[in-house]
This record gives C-alpha cells, sequence and structure tokens, in this order.
C-alpha cells in the first residue's frame, strides 16, 4: 500500500487519527482527518485535522500553542484508521488535560469521574469565552 | 456524567472504541460500539462491538478466542470516543498481528510498510476461506 489514495474514508472523506504520545504511550486524543490534512500533517510533520463541527481545517495548537510533533504514522488492516505517534507540547485537550480521556467509568457508582489533573486553565490558553 | 445516556452516539448510534493494551500501552485497534454493545462490554467485563459491515453484534474473541479482559474505560472530553485498557489474549488483529496498527508510513517512498510480526497465521485461528 502506497501513498493517501488508499486508505479508506468514509462518506464525508475523513477517517479517524487517534493520537497516542510517543513518550508514555498515553492515548491523547481523537480527531479527524481528511485526505489534505493527512498530507498537510506529513509535510509539515504536525498535526492537522479537520473540524465536523466547525466545517474546517485546524492544526492542532494553532491558537493554544500546544502542538503535536509527529513521530510515526501507522494505519490498521482494513486502512479505516490512523495512528499518529507525537511528541506533545502542553495539553492535548482543549479543557487543559494532558489527555482528553481524563474520565473514567466507575462501575459502582456508574459514574464518569475525572481521573487527571488539569494542566492549564484553558481560560488562559484560548482567553474567557 | 452518568452512564451510558449521555455519550454522544452519531447518526447510527455508534462511538468508537480504541482499544490499548492495558500493559503495554500499544494501541491494538479501533472498532465500534452502540449503547448495548458498551453496556454488554461492561456488564461481561469483556469487549464487544457493532459491526458496521456485518450490521451484527461481535463479541471480541468468539471465533479465535482472543478475547479483551476490560481493565479500565475512559470517555474524552466531548463523550464521544471510548478508550479501554485491556488485557488481549493472542492477537487484536483479524490478520494475526497483535495490534491492527501494522503497517507504518515510511515518508521516503510513501509506503506503509509492515513493522510487526505476525503471532499466529490467521487460516489456524479462522480457518482457510
Amino acid at each position: 500500500m502506497r501513498g493517501l489514495d488508499d486508505l479508506k474514508y468514509d462518506a464525508n472523506g475523513l477517517i479517524p487519527a487517534i493520537i497516542q504520545d510517543a513518550d508514555t504511550g498515553d492515548v491523547l486524543m481523537m480527531a479527524y482527518m481528511n485526505k489534505t490534512s493527512l498530507a498537510e500533517s506529513i509535510r509539515t510533520g504536525q498535526t492537522h485535522f479537520w473540524s465536523r463541527s466547525r466545517q474546517k481545517y485546524w492544526k492542532k495548537g494553532e491558537t493554544s500553542g500546544h502542538t503535536q510533533e509527529i513521530q510515526e504514522i501507522f494505519i490498521d488492516c482494513d486502512a479505516d484508521t490512523v495512528l499518529i505517534r507525537a511528541r506533545q507540547t502542553g495539553a492535548a485537550c482543549h479543557e487543559g488535560y494532558k489527555s482528553c480521556f481524563f474520565r473514567k467509568y466507575e462501575p459502582d457508582s456508574a459514574e464518569w469521574n475525572v481521573c487527571a489533573e488539569r494542566l492549564v486553565n484553558p481560560d488562559d490558553v484560548y482567553g474567557r469565552k
């Protein structure tokens, strides 16, 4: 398999991209790329995505400075999911946590409880809304 | 946030679930769950998914015996992606690799090259097709 044309994009031209911390192995986030944003990620060495809610390209860290430096890119057996190992500057999550997966399921209470510490205050990074 | 009703399922009632090896941190696979298969995963402690191609429920390992014992379940900030840390018996990938992400992008050639060793022969696990 060669290049980006053989990957399986969905009906909207998107492919999910899992971002993993290259140093700790923590899963940081999942977001969507299209062929253009994946090509731009490869070209620049920094992750670029397609925002489904805003219908626009975004470079991770364009506002916050919390960029992701790509170390390795993998594709899965079905060629429909990308895995990127990257070095994360600051917080991957817009809520200020290192990883977006900061809530853990507690079977006894059926609650999703915060299980990580905030690295940064989102108001400081993105401005108060 | 409590229970499974507050999660954000897509228009087809699905939510992507990333499966991570609880021991090594390797990302093993990504597949889709709906509320019923997530509830069944929680109830049994083993991963259950919804197959988009076959339009049916499947328990990981139902044919191969390569089950996933759930250790921890996380939800992301947008409540639209699940991360499950699990102990994998055998190979997560139906092609016989431990992880489905066994092909790595080589920037110089733009090729996706196999970068892992097969653990098992799929013909031995699933029968020759």
